[in-house]
C-alpha cells in the first residue's frame, strides 16, 4: 500500500491534535504538521467539515474529529490490538479516559470565577479522576497497559496526564497509582517519543 | 476462533446497550441479554470494573464502556471496515453522534425545570441537530454513510435517531436530511434488524 500523503491541521498547541502527533510519530510515518494562527480561524472555518480543528487531510480530502483522526493513526503506527479483546480493554480504557474531556475542559475554558474554579478543581482532582484512575490502574497489566506491548491506549494515557492534567493543574500528583504512573514513564522511554519530547 | 461466550448486562431498556444488542444480532452472534431490575443496582454497582452499566462479560471476564462494547460487538460483527481511511469515515461519523450525547443527556435527564428543558430541546433541535446532521448529510455517500456497505456508524445512526432523538423529542423529524433519514429506513430494511425489530 503507497504511502498515503497526509496532513494534520490544528492551533499551535498539543490540545486536541497532540496525540495524533504521537501516534505518527511513534508509527514513523510523515505528515505535515500545519499550525494555524488563532486569527486566521475565522476565515478557516467555513471550510472545514465540522466547522473545528483539528482536521487530518488525507491523500487530497479532509477528515475531522480528533478521535477519529487519532484512530486512523494508531492503525498506520501498529497500535490497535487485531484481536478483538485486547482491542476491547483498551477501547474500554481509552473511553474512560475520553469521560474525562466533559469535565476538564469545563473546568479550564469554560468556568470564568475564580472560587467556582477553585472548587470544582478540587472535586476533579479529589474525586472524579481518583475514581477512574482507581479502576484503571487495576487493569494494567504490565509495563504497558496491555502488558508488553504498547498500544494507542498507552499513548492516550501518557497525553492526558502529561499536556492535559499537568499542564492545567500543576499540583497533580500520580502518586496514588504507580502502575499508571510506570506507563506513562514507560511511554516518556520509549525511543522515537523519547526523541520527539527533547526536540519540544 | 472459537466463539467466545458472551453477556451483556444491562438495564431493561435500550438507552447505552442498544447498539451492542443491534450489533450482536447483526451479527447473528449469540449473548445473553441480562436485564437488571434498577432496585437491584446498588448492590450490582460495587462489583462493576468502574461502577456502570452496561457491562459485557467474555468468557468469564467483565468489561465496561458502552462504546467500547460497541466497538467489540462490531467488530466481531464484521461492521468495521478494514481499510483505514473508511474507518476514519466511519469514525468521523461515530464521533459526531457522540458529541450529540452529552447535550442530550442533559436536557432528558438532568434538566428538571420545564421551562429551561423547553428552551433546551428547541435550541438542540433548531441548532445543534442541524449543524451537526447538515454536515453528516454530505458526507453519505449511498445507501449506507459508507456506499453499498453496512457499518458499525449506520447502526449507530439507526439507534441514535430511532432509540435517542425520536423517543426523547416525539415531535423530532428528519425531513431537512433526506439521504440521512434513507440511511435510517435502510438499516431498518435489513433483514435481520427488521426481524429484531418485530419482536420488540
Amino acid at each position: 500500500m503507497a504511502q498515503p500523503s497526509v496532513k494534520l491541521t490544528y492551533f499551535d498547541g498539543k490540545g486536541r491534535a497532540e496525540l495524533a502527533r504521537l501516534l505518527f510519530t511513534y508509527g514513523g510515518l510523515p505528515f505535515v504538521d500545519e499550525r494555524v494562527p488563532h486569527a486566521d480561524f475565522p476565515t478557516l472555518k467555513p471550510t472545514l467539515p465540522l466547522g473545528q480543528l483539528p482536521v487530518l487531510e488525507v491523500d487530497g480530502t479532509v477528515y475531522a474529529q480528533s478521535t477519529a483522526i487519532a484512530r486512523y493513526a494508531a492503525k498506520l503506527a501498529g497500535l490497535c490490538p487485531s484481536d478483538p479483546v485486547e482491542a476491547l480493554k483498551a477501547d474500554m480504557f481509552s473511553c474512560t479516559l475520553s469521560d474525562l474531556e466533559g469535565p476538564f475542559v469545563d473546568i479550564m475554558f469554560k468556568t470564568k470565577d475564580e472560587t467556582e474554579k477553585a472548587e470544582k478543581i478540587k472535586t476533579f482532582v479529589e474525586e472524579t479522576v481518583p475514581k477512574s484512575f482507581g479502576a484503571l490502574e487495576k487493569l494494567v497489566q504490565g509495563k504497558f497497559i496491555l502488558g508488553d506491548k504498547l498500544s494507542f491506549a498507552d499513548l492516550q494515557f501518557f497525553d492526558v496526564v502529561e499536556n492535559k492534567l499537568k499542564w492545567g493543574i500543576p499540583t497533580f500528583s500520580m502518586g496514588a497509582f504507580p502502575k499508571l504512573a510506570a506507563v506513562v514513564a514507560n511511554v516518556k522511554a520509549e525511543p522515537k517519543i523519547a526523541a520527539y519530547l527533547s526536540k519540544q
